[in-house]
């Protein structure tokens, strides 16, 4: 490509609204153009860059024997109803009418639309297992779209959907769908987790979430360096930090903590550690759930601990919960948050303790009285022994669930996620085939997306310096750029330029020779900012020595290479 | 490609609802699904023609200068209003709200988004001409779609818009734009007719469409086979078939033709030829036009001449207009369509005749009066003269109007379109540049389309037979497929096949080998349907004497061809 030819155009600074590193690197290198609210044109530079992750996600996907079609982004509602997402999905699903007032979304996946294919295409176990896949246009209406590319409402997304004959068949699938991403991640050349997730909204009964390692991440991912278990925080099982309980030593006593609500300050006030205090969340059940009436829940951790609320969810009794109004709360506790604890509650409510709380002696907690707590309270003796859950994050240290080891934490930006459905979409869709014994089957869905717009955030997000972008070489919008010292006035330069042009991509590399007849400073500051990954310079003084300067995004010197051997150094460079 | 690996699901019958003939054999190949009314899912199979196609066209648009890139699907209404097609548009305009009541349009075409990128990235007229494009699903909410992928609702379009500082440019870019068309559809190995169009509703001073060629296509093409001079029916301009009026030689005389209200049935009646005979067609012209009084006009054609509704609405006053109804040609004539004629109006209206009608003598023409018609009517003594126009649609054998033969007409699919916009969109949008002079200056514009999807239908309504699809090799879904007898009872025939195929796919061929195991009949049942255009069939009696069978799709017979030739004959065959 000839840069004259192409459509080159940075700017200085981000504009006011970019938040995020690779949100401001990505406008500022001219790689998108905001539209409207989380919606954005992929401008030729970025579009580049897309092209060459879609390759290899569709490289990868059919070398796992997935097979590629595409599914319309406006779909008839009637789908949508059958599985009942329609009503379930709130505002994010865009709905629009057509002239005869029939309603239809515009996909945020696809579930339903390719369970309607199957159904109708797929009659016996003889064509099963099959993968579907398609790279589509997606559209979800988040409340408040951020952060560029990483949280818009109109993106790329790769989806694919396997349907086999019983679930042993489905977990093949999702393996050879977890083996590809992980393929298809490293050939990203980005540093980046599979672990464990909750299947949340989606339904069904496993899954794992991809994640691209970035210290500004939104997400908290938990692993352990001596095994393989890895998990986001939500599904990370936080063990009980003591083994067992020890019998009460203390009495349970009253004590003035006026002004204190914090645990962290009626541990100060009283001399005591913070890990011998307990905290009170009080969270209201959805009536739906506990028979038309509301339940008050206290759920008890320890001072130093945080709520998990995905956890917290799957308490029986608590699948939809939201915390408690301050009216509420007086009204079961006789008191204001702040001095809330288990004993002597001014109405009964649930209690549950998590499981370290639940092996705790002589701890403190509110009296349900404002300025008071307790000190030295025990189960058994001054509090019926509680229900016990896992509720709390995991923290650093913590024993890994596997007994191999320790956790740690680093920080993931999602990128992709595969889940075992199970008959969740073709039990409501009757997608069924007919076995072996030629009896009617629910078909094993397993569904499977990589975000294919929001990898460019990630990867800047894990990629970038105070020059800007440093693009992994397989995914950057060019491989190598030329940049000729005075191409239109020196002929000895454009005629070594050109050759070299043309032998690199006549290897088969992805160049781009600056052909604009900007000045060096601009030349420079612009690749460097678009992140290309190896840069060759061309000029008088280094040609009359027979040689030309490379320099790597990340090197911070320029390498003099002999002209003749330019070409093959590089190639070397892209093999590494 | 292994067939077992890949999805091939053929049909006896096409669905009742395909109408014509490339929807029933694109339904029976397994290309495309219908999901909802005029919206498809493109099955694997389809998918990879699609995919072709898009290859070829992005091909030759690089190589024409242009610059891809992707913008979104839904689109911000604020731009639409800028240019007042949001409220000119109708309902083919599909319209949405976000959670916030944001108004969307889901975009039919992009001139809006592109002249907005383009207005704040543009500032000099040194960064001109630029030309974008992008490939990318579009929707249309038409009243009644139908023909599968030829009049659907949700299709793949590539629309391209050029920048330029001055109206020669833009009509460079026009003609580069063209050029690229026609090697384009050569590539696609599809017959096409490139012919000057009207430009429409979407603006601007000059266009053409491209339209491949096909007896079942809706549009009527207008060419002089002397001559380069190509036109659709409503920009045909159609010569006076008399050249010169004769004197007034008969009396003007009223003459009963009771229940004769057809031309024909008149000339009949009466023992004169058709062409003595002139019909009348009232219009209605819109008020809003007209001063705020509507008009009635009388339009006068020869008997066997037929009304161009472009024309008439391009007859100053007529812009807007729709055929009155019964009520009001009572009114304005005094009686009844079928005896309508302009002489002795009940009421004035205004009368335009065609060219030839201008020109005719002692013509027939109703009485305006039930039962009656004039013969002998002149114009300057029976009428006055009238205004004089180009109103109807030229037939084959008129003179072209460049003077150098006669006109054919034949029957196409429009395919492509190319505009010249002229500053219709930057002048609305104030999408200026600073020219030379270092004054704002509107650009010029043009824009170019492409429809993806609609291509293959086209294709198919001029390449098929009784037995299915017969696909230009350029855009088959595969090149070549293997047919062996018993993959896998033959380890003679497994093998060779597993060789050929290795042969081919190392040539660079796009290979398909079906290893499904069916029996010979339906697979070439199959593969003739879905329309590949070579076949090669490889059998162990065959072997035994060195030979396998090469079929070409329009071939009536095999022919044997050695073992060892078969990739080489089949690369000669690809590259004929």
């Amino acid at each position: 490509m000839r840069a004259s030819r192409f459509f080159v155009s940075t700017l200085k600074e981000a504009p006011s609204d970019a938040e995020i590193v690779s949100h401001k690197l990505m406008m500022r290198a001219g790689m998108i153009k905001r539209l409207g609210s989380g919606i954005y044109s992929y401008m030729p530079m970025g579009l580049r860059v897309i092209r060459k992750v879609e390759a290899i996600v569709r490289e990868e996907m059919n070398r796992a024997g997935a097979i590629e079609m595409l599914m319309p982004v406006v779909q008839p509602a009637e789908l949508w109803q059958e599985t009942g997402r329609w009503d379930k999905m709130g505002p994010e699903l865009m709905r629009v009418k057509d002239r005869h007032g029939r309603d239809y979304a515009i996909q945020p996946t696809s579930e339903e639309v390719i369970t309607d294919v199957v159904r109708t295409e797929i009659k016996s176990y003889r064509q099963l297992p099959v993968n579907f896949y398609h790279i589509q246009t997606k559209f979800r209406d988040e409340r408040r779209p951020r952060f560029g590319l990483m949280r818009g409402r109109e993106f790329t997304m790769k989806d694919a959907y396997s349907f086999d004959r019983d679930v042993e068949g489905m977990q093949r699938s999702y393996q050879l769908m977890y083996d590809a991403y992980v393929a298809i991640f490293n050939r990203f050349g980005l540093q980046f987790r599979a672990v464990a997730a909750d299947n949340g909204a989606i339904g069904g009964s496993g899954s794992h979430e991809f994640h691209v390692i970035a210290d500004t991440g939104e997400d908290a991912l938990v692993y352990c360096s001596g095994s393989d278990f890895a998990a986001n925080m939500e599904a990370a099982e936080a063990p009980g930090l003591l083994a067992q309980r020890q019998p009460p030593s203390q009495p349970l006593t009253k004590t003035p903590t006026p002004g204190k609500t914090r645990c962290e300050d009626v541990a100060e006030l009283l001399g005591l550690p913070l890990s011998q205090t307990v905290k009170s969340v009080v969270l209201m059940a959805d009536a739906a759930e506990e028979g038309g009436e509301k339940q008050l829940w206290l759920l008890l951790l320890r001072g130093d601990h945080e709520l998990n609320e995905v956890k917290a969810s799957k308490v029986p009794g608590l699948g939809q919960f939201r915390f408690a109004s301050e009216t509420e709360i007086v009204e079961a506790f006789g008191t204001t948050p702040g001095y809330l604890g288990p004993i002597g509650t001014a109405r009964p409510v649930k209690i549950v303790a998590d499981r370290t709380v639940a092996n705790m002696n002589d701890f403190v907690c509110g009296a349900n009285e404002a300025g008071f707590h307790y000190t030295g309270a025990n189960w058994g003796r001054d509090i019926p022994e509680p229900v016990v859950c896992d509720l709390r994050n995991v923290v650093e240290g913590d024993a890994s669930p596997d007994g191999k080891g320790v956790l740690a934490i680093q920080r993931g930006i999602e990128v992709g996620h595969v889940f075992q459905l199970g008959t969740r979409y073709s039990a409501d869709m009757k997608a069924t085939f007919l076995d072996v014994n030629g009896k009617p089957a629910l078909m094993q869905m397993g569904c499977y997306g990589i975000g294919i717009t929001r990898i460019l955030g990630a990867a800047i997000e894990q990629n970038f310096d105070d020059k800007g972008i440093v693009w992994p070489a397989s995914i950057a919008p060019f491989e190598v750029v030329l940049c000729p010292m005075g191409y239109d006035r020196s002929a000895m330069v454009k005629e070594e330029t050109d050759r070299l042009y043309a032998a690199l991509q006549a290897a088969g590399v992805d160049v781009i020779v600056d052909d604009r007849g900007e000045r060096p400073g601009v030349m420079f500051a612009d690749w460097e900012l678009i992140g290309v990954p190896h840069r060759v310079v061309i000029g008088e003084r280094g040609l009359k020595d027979g040689s030309l300067e490379y320099q790597g995004r990340r090197d911070a010197a320029a390498t003099p290479v002999a002209l003749a051997d330019m070409a093959e150094f590089i190639r070397g460079k892209l093999q590494a």
